[in-house]
């Protein structure tokens, strides 16, 4: 493939281009895209047309650009995120029927917590979660269940790079995050009372495939809550989610 | 954008090689990607590189490709897809306890109706539909409301193609299809007895957005169940989700 003046390839553009959409700016123009890209008019122009053309994009009757029904028809139907998650959604629902707080499902996706579900309820507590958001590893609950049962590499390069305090309480303290993390792992468990609003609890639960922890199950409570029966729930549930996944795919 | 001797974009080729997975081949050497792509193998090989650089595809441990996470994430986020299928998940949910039977959310894409979410029941009857699948549009009750309240061209081209019969009730005669389009303007309701499976009725109504039919949603009964309730569930449950998308998005 043809690589630009700067050395990028064709597929790192599209990437880019594609990426210039979310959740706030879900319709834009082809000038929107092309500042956002960082890439001339001309060439956005072009790359805009040929993505219509092919279903990543999708123009409306003002001319504005959405990301294509074909691309989450594409990223979807052969995906492990929707897998996992279609395992994962009848548990969830019993632990949000019961619970009657925000469910979450998570996996890891370069260095963070990438959250493919969340259920919520209209009385539940804050929680800034969203689909196909994304936490840091050190700072959400499910984030650190995923950084506990990850590799030696991921914690290392984790723990050294500057971490965000995200509140007063987040902790960003390498050693002591260290001793969380053994903590984590033998308990199987976090509790993380404040890391990411101060008005919540987080509570994360890992969820194992064969012998390998592939998401973590959270529920946010409010700060003060009663977690026990919580994490009875969350164990329940990623139980069952994890022999569903070991079961044979029908 | 360089184009290939067949006068092919980059874009084509990238979404082509994307295309090769589904549920059933999620996963996939890059030979068998550069076959199913009709792509010569060093070209794959190269697509395929740039494609994990990008997230568009994760390599495993053994060097086989998946959809990438990130871009699950990338369509998700900015997308009407994730924005549909959020403000109509706990309608589904609601009329899912009532009924006990597969919901479903459809959109027109294409020329087809693409399912956006199902849920289902273990007891349910049985449903070919998948999240992220396709059916035609005169066959599924979900495609036929798309088609009775899409545009007169697209039904001019739709009741103009040949169209399949999925079992020996799915109509496919242009002007029996017509009236049978008249009936769905004016009842605002599909009742599809055995037109995609001998064993079921597809029961589907408008879901609006403004002005607009935006999408279909669905309920699959078994073949000779009772309709009255279910269709009072599903025209409730549809309103809900009109009122909720013409709320200002928060």
């Amino acid at each position: 493939m043809a690589n630009s003046p700067s050395g990028e390839s064709v597929a790192q553009r599209i990437a880019r281009v594609l990426e210039t959409f979310d959740a706030d700016r879900s319709v834009q123009t082809v000038s929107e895209i092309a500042r956002r890209a960082g890439l001339p008019g001309s060439t956005a122009h072009r790359m805009v047309t040929e993505l219509v053309e092919t279903g990543m994009l999708d123009r409306d009757r003002d001319g504005r650009l959405h990301l294509g029904m074909h691309l989450w028809e594409v990223a979807q139907r052969g995906s492990r995120a929707l897998r996992l998650r279609q395992v994962a959604l009848p548990f969830m629902e019993e632990v949000q029927l019961r619970l009657r707080e925000h469910t979450q499902l998570a996996v890891l996706e370069r260095g963070e917590a990438l959250f493919l579900e969340r259920l919520s309820h209209p009385h539940a507590v804050s929680n800034i979660t969203r689909i196909a958001g994304r936490l840091p590893l050190h700072a959400s609950s499910s984030g650190l269940v995923l950084l506990a049962f990850g590799s030696e590499e991921l914690r290392k390069k984790a723990l050294s790079a500057p971490m965000v305090a995200v509140t007063d309480e987040t902790p960003t303290d390498p050693a002591a995050l260290r001793e969380l993390l053994d903590r984590v792992r033998r308990d199987r468990l976090v509790i993380a009372r404040g890391f990411v609003e101060p008005v919540s609890t987080g509570l994360a639960v890992p969820v194992h495939q064969r012998d390998r922890v592939v998401a973590a199950l959270s529920v946010i409570l409010p700060r003060d809550a009663p977690t026990a029966g919580a994490v009875d729930e969350l164990r329940r549930a990623a139980a069952g989610i994890s022999r569903a996944l070991d079961a044979p795919f029908e």
